[in-house]
């Protein structure tokens, strides 16, 4: 039972730190190449720049193009700085077409150019013309190598041609029915055409409800028709309806992934391609935009407790009690607002639907803020010994939870609309608002009726 | 071209709206009936649920249990009340094995025990012992329906008995090889099947380097092992090594849509099965115990303020900077929560290089705590024309983003260790953190220096 996979990412990174700190350089060399290029790529993007380019020093030209294609454009950008250009060029010799364009889509510009000339004149028309596609689409996911049969003939006859061809792609589930102008007709998977009679047409046994989409297809499109339909591949197809590539699963479970992570990433002001280890200075330069948007969002807030400075002086139990209300703004709203922004990159929450949602997240809002304010209306009552205290704090709770709910509904919403990244702008609106919300609401009703 | 696929998600959406507004019975009856299990599921899941009732009433029973399968938990057990348990039955008799198990792990107690009876005694012992399999290991994900062969025969063989059985589970891309005793020895795809001699030996060009994992693994585990060796499904294997049945990738890519979500959603306070259009009372309820753990919080926070409540009496512009404090801590702690929170969903953040990060989240904290403080000093002490205000603050500012940087990295780290959820419990954690000190250092240093 050699064969039965025991080891999980976190055993790698343990043995690998191991090797790295008590093995000789040749331990380090056979323990990479026993490795898969994901996993080389997994410990890559977890080890600080030092040990990665001891890693990195042993590992041949031939697997370094699958390796760059694998990890995080970051790490990668990092990587190809300390690669031989001559290695380089080797490893884009030794790679499949379709990670061949992943790999040029990562190249910075001078590199780029001089790796597509060197490629030689007889691939570099094939690489210019994939590169025109963009990331995001289908075109800029498939891969080119793909075996077409005409559905006119009989499966005998395929199957003579696949054994004569000898190789077929790895990863081929299914082959892909054209029509004598190459036009795209059906799918053939192939444990169908195993259990079938060998007499029999490709067009008679080809899952005609199989499907094809457009080059210019969104990516985000074409992850959730795999995911809606249970595929495992998806032909892609020019203007005229001619078969051009195949998008295989395993590339749509990176895009799944990428998008998962720009949703939680975005939120926290980061990008999905991020290095854990960049350099100090790489990090800091990228998090100061980040806080700085929130400085002012914060500025904001101050000025509006500025506007209350002499009803604070007269009654400092406010000072005390503010943060309460702006926070709790801030969580209420937040739930929401992670609720629509998930909503909205899958594709759940439409013009249909918003306005019913915007109804039920102020309800919850009213019932929570029923609840909670009273709650603090107690408490803080009873803490300051005075109920009136209690009981504005409270309803400015009330307001903020409310308003918190409408903006955790209607900023993304909104942005979206706008064409705007709500996973990455949406915190930081909605925080502007409870916190200016709250303090107004709280500080004002203080004003009014408490002095 | 009527097979391209031209639909995306939303547009699935603005048609069934624009049914169910103007639609008669039998257009809505025609649309669902055109529809996929997971669009339906889609549908479904992006619906209220007076509409929602009105989809599912036309469902024929042959197709609900895919659905059930397909939605979240919790608008499963939604429309498990709406349903009639005849049709309920019926659908599970026309479901694959497989589906069937993660259907049964979804029934509510009652119905679960009734619908096991209805199916006979036949398939009883069957599911019941794939029901005591965890859904988070690879035999809680694996389907039973598998084509295992023996790694003595010829392919020529092979061949007939496949096409003399006709019918190969759908999604099948390849075969697992086992031999006399049923010990899994290797996977045999199809694509190599169809390429090689039909009088090669089954032996001889199956891919001996196939994996298998054991019914126990942790389906985390499964996950990464598909990602990093970009498989299309993997055999899992019982204790004795006898094959029991295989993963497919699509499952696969159910956990990481799950994952992914649940990182999201945990940092909200939320859960990833998440019904958007729950009733009121359902959402105000869960969400209510986040708000009441986050209310702690700021309660918390708020005591640490009456303790300068003196201070702040005399200085009223402490309390117009403080939240400034507090904020910045918040939002730079978060930043830094999110990217170990990820680190540790992928395997990246290991005992191994916990240390290394902690150090370089610090420096970045210390950085940007220098250029940031600089700027709220400079912009503080102009405003309240006081710039020993304005240093105290930039210097408060300084520690918290420290302290933000540090807990950031330890607090995740801890609960993972201690295993408690770290996407779900950091950020409450954090923010108590970045609040009580930055209040305690605001105003503590005002309290020694500016009185």
């Amino acid at each position: 039972m050699s064969s039965l996979a025991l080891e999980n990412r976190k055993q790698l990174l343990d043995r690998t730190a191991e090797i790295l700190r008590s093995g000789t350089q040749m331990d380090i060399r056979n323990w990479v190449h026993s490795l898969y290029p994901a996993e080389t790529a997994h410990i890559l993007e977890s080890l600080e720049a030092e040990h990665r380019a001891k890693i990195w020093a042993v590992i041949p030209p031939s697997v370094m193009g699958e390796i760059l294609v694998e990890v995080n454009v970051e790490v990668g950008a990092g990587l190809l700085k300390i690669t031989d250009r001559k290695d380089l060029i080797a490893a884009c010799e030794n790679m499949g077409s379709d990670s061949m364009v992943d790999l040029l889509h990562v190249l910075p510009e001078p590199l780029l150019s001089q790796v597509i000339e060197t490629i030689g004149a007889r691939n570099r028309s094939r690489f210019e013309s994939a590169l025109g596609y963009g990331e995001h689409t289908a075109g800029g996911l498939m891969s080119r190598e793909v075996l077409t049969v005409r559905a006119d003939v009989t499966l005998d006859v395929v199957a003579r041609y696949l054994r004569k061809r000898g190789k077929i792609p790895p990863g081929t589930e299914s082959l892909i029915v054209v029509d004598r102008t190459e036009q795209f007709r059906g799918i053939l998977p192939l444990s169908q055409f195993l259990a079938s009679d060998p007499h029999s047409k490709v067009a008679d046994v080809m899952d005609s409800r199989g499907v094809a989409v457009l080059h210019s297809t969104p990516s985000r499109d074409v992850v959730r028709l795999f995911e809606q339909r249970k595929l495992l591949s998806l032909p892609v197809v020019a203007d005229d309806g001619k078969v051009m590539g195949r998008i295989a699963i395993d590339d749509i479970v990176g895009v799944i992934r990428e998008e998962a992570d720009h949703s939680l990433m975005g939120m926290a002001g980061l990008t999905e391609g991020h290095d854990m280890f960049a350099p100090v200075v790489t990090s800091a330069k990228r998090r100061a935009v980040w806080l700085g948007i929130n400085l002012l969002t914060a500025f904001l807030a101050a000025w509006v407790i500025d506007l209350f400075e002499d009803t604070i002086q007269q009654i400092v139990a406010l000072a005390v009690l503010m943060p309460i209300v702006a926070s709790m703004g801030g969580i209420a709203g937040s739930q929401t607002l992670t609720l629509v922004i998930r909503g909205l990159a899958l594709q759940q929450v439409s013009a249909g639907n918003a306005i019913s949602l915007l109804f039920k997240e102020v309800s919850v809002g009213l019932v929570n803020g029923l609840v909670w304010s009273a709650v603090v209306a107690g408490v803080a009552g009873f803490w300051f010994h005075d109920p009136h205290l209690g009981l504005l704090l409270g309803a400015a709770m009330m307001i903020n939870l409310v308003c918190a709910a409408l903006s955790g509904v209607a900023i993304p919403v909104v942005l979206d609309r706008l064409g705007v990244d709500p996973a990455l702008a949406g915190g930081v609106l909605l925080t502007t608002v409870t916190d200016v919300v709250g303090f107004m609401a709280f500080l004002g009703l203080a004003t009014l009726f408490l002095l």
